[in-house]
């Protein structure tokens, strides 16, 4: 008998193609831009910088552009909304600092990035890269729903990278 | 000859079996809760309901419970910052209205829904239902970019509805 070779297409419940090939895809085929602010930018100004970009999440770094803090749209209506001077308290203030930030890689496999997004209920990661010198990171490219939605789309068109 | 018969897995770039499978997923199988605040609800409120729902979209409906209207994180945000009357300013006020609302219903292809997420910027939807009488609609559940990367994570572990 002719030995059964490779996958079979057997309907929804059984398609190893399927996830086989979203697992190979990585996060840098779906990144987006960073949006980046200094530390000592205002809230005001972090929520104009968000607006202007119109995006959900801004990383926050120091004079070196190392990686110190993140914040979302979340955090900013909070501070917004609970009558706080705006305009002089400094984001680093309402920020998420390190080393309580979730980031991930540029090679990382984009559905653990996913995974990452529900569980810890977050709209985007920093993508980073350690620094050459010490121990910091530095921001290279964002993740967020947004693009799992995209993917989810190309995947649907029969176009996932 | 043996004929070909069935799909044969052939590398991610001629894969119809995934997007087939993912084409037969609908709205309602990844569907959450929806969120709902009256009109009259000033957008303090609104905003403290978003945070205790933890969600990203409300949507406003008047005293017959039709959906008269959506407000996003954004719209709380730029209302909160721009010195308004949180407290005394009602939702309706800042609230995207019919018949701009983009919305869907519960049958609907979940991909479709992507594609408008994807197209129109937003993070979430209303899926509705036509009122038996009159012209409105009742808000019956809530799909976002939640949802979206929910179901990529099923996927990959093959495991989609």
């Amino acid at each position: 008998a002719r030995p059964r070779v490779g996958y079979f297409y057997t309907g929804k419940t059984d398609s190893p193609a399927l996830s086989d090939e979203i697992q190979k895809i990585k996060v840098h085929h779906y990144q987006s831009r960073p949006v980046i602010v200094e530390q000592s930018t205002s809230v005001y100004e972090a929520i104009c910088t968000m607006f202007l970009e119109d995006c959900g999440t801004l990383f926050i770094v120091d004079k070196q552009t190392t990686l110190v803090g993140v914040v979302s749209r979340k955090d900013l209506l909070r501070a917004s909304m609970g009558g706080q001077a705006i305009e002089t308290t400094p984001v680093s203030i309402i920020m998420t600092r390190m080393p309580n930030i979730t980031m991930c890689e540029k090679e990382d496999s984009i559905i653990e990035v996913a995974h990452k997004l529900i569980s810890r209920q977050i709209d985007g990661l920093p993508i980073v890269k350690k620094v050459d010198v010490g121990s910091g990171y530095e921001v290279v490219g964002r993740i967020t729903k947004t693009n799992m939605t995209s993917l989810l789309v190309d995947l649907a068109k029969n176009e996932g990278t």
